[in-house]
């Protein structure tokens, strides 16, 4: 006959889910650069909640969207065949709010190389997020971030690509 | 007296073992990086099934392996005094599929500089893995990727490297 | 009725006291970097046990300090408004040794610019930590560093900043 305390198996149980909802928002966000810099905007899409906001503030731009729509045409066209680019996030912070509310911080790097323009441009920035949970799992709902370091060069030539993912399977631009 | 549902417990113990094995799992890839990057082959061996194949596609290389002794040769034989190099995996999305067997998808990105040619090779790339855990704990049993960016540079002169790990610690190339 | 065993239980709990553990000090050590990029020092202290010590051998320097109050004043005044820096920690390998007591392996990737003396050094290296619970939480006790690969570039011109966080945020240098 056991003799466990109710409370502490609810606590502990509480503790699980904790953990358990902060790895699946690491997922979600790690799905989210994945299917940008590989084109994957269908999967991408159910990343989003369908009221995502976001507003992105670099050194050189402003980005800002309301409703997953307008963003996934925005970040579609913006990865397309003749760019070359890579997004990491570093440095998880995630607080769970309640069951069905996060909020997050990470840090990102990216690298985005623009043959129409022979612009590159890298750098890193800190993202503040905010996540909500949905009949099918977290999504992010609103995120926007700054700089840390944003670096734009023009290159005297264009980086020696061996490989680019976006080559092949990036957005076709009209011609 | 407990009125603790017994499969309530059985529940949360296995959501306490995936997260559990997923931790593994990626200590068992960081571990991987740290040792091909700093030629610590006898740890590096022991982090994969004797069975270990991979399948990497590279731009400008395709390497293949069948077995571990064959592999292990190989990356000792990279990562040897006239290389400088720098590995680190991100982004893991792990899927624990029962109690011995796990699948994987990291982003990595890479830096490796060959004096003996002269070559600067940078990027990123897409892993998808399977673990199985054998007696002493999880293994790498099979690995495949494709690049997202890969960059292949001949520098005027080679990087001003103060510090590079493997020209001490390196495998010795044959005169 | 329940027939949960009670050590099942406690073992359990000991498995997510882990989980939960390794997770903070992950946290820890990400706001650690970004703390130091964003020259938060108020909070950056407050990661650091009093007694901290850390020993840091670069390829072009060493950085040793005894006490927190020591380190964060030296830290300080290197994160000044001349600077651009980034600083993303991977590869956390965090083992518990007891209930305040953790030591850690992290793999860090680095970029810093001096326009003071036209310095862009970057590299990767590979740190081994120990850490302590106070009652306030886990805390970053003693740190130590090896370069896996440290870079020394005099740039003819600085990198295009289009953002630097540290112009702005940074510590300001006497005249």
């Amino acid at each position: 006959m056991s003799d466990i305390d109710p409370e502490a198996f609810a606590r502990l149980a509480r503790e699980v889910r904790i953990l358990t909802d902060i790895e699946a928002i690491k997922r979600l966000r790690y799905a989210y650069c994945r299917c940008m810099d590989t084109a994957r905007f269908d999967e991408f899409r159910e990343l989003l909640t369908p009221e995502f906001s976001c507003r992105y503030i670099g050194a050189s731009y402003e980005f800002v969207a309301n409703g997953r729509d307008e963003f996934v045409q925005m970040i579609r066209e913006s990865f397309n065949t003749k760019v070359g680019a890579t997004h990491q996030l570093h440095h998880p912070e995630i607080d769970i709010v309640d069951e069905t509310h996060a909020e997050g911080r990470w840090y990102l790097q990216d690298v985005v190389y623009k043959y129409l323009t022979n612009e590159l441009i890298y750098g890193t920035l800190i993202y503040d997020d905010r996540y909500e949970k949905r009949a099918d799992g977290w999504k992010l709902a609103h995120s926007e971030y700054y700089r840390v370091i944003e670096v734009v060069e023009f290159p005297p030539r264009p980086p020696r690509f061996t490989g680019r993912y976006l080559e092949e399977h990036g957005y076709r631009l009209p011609e």
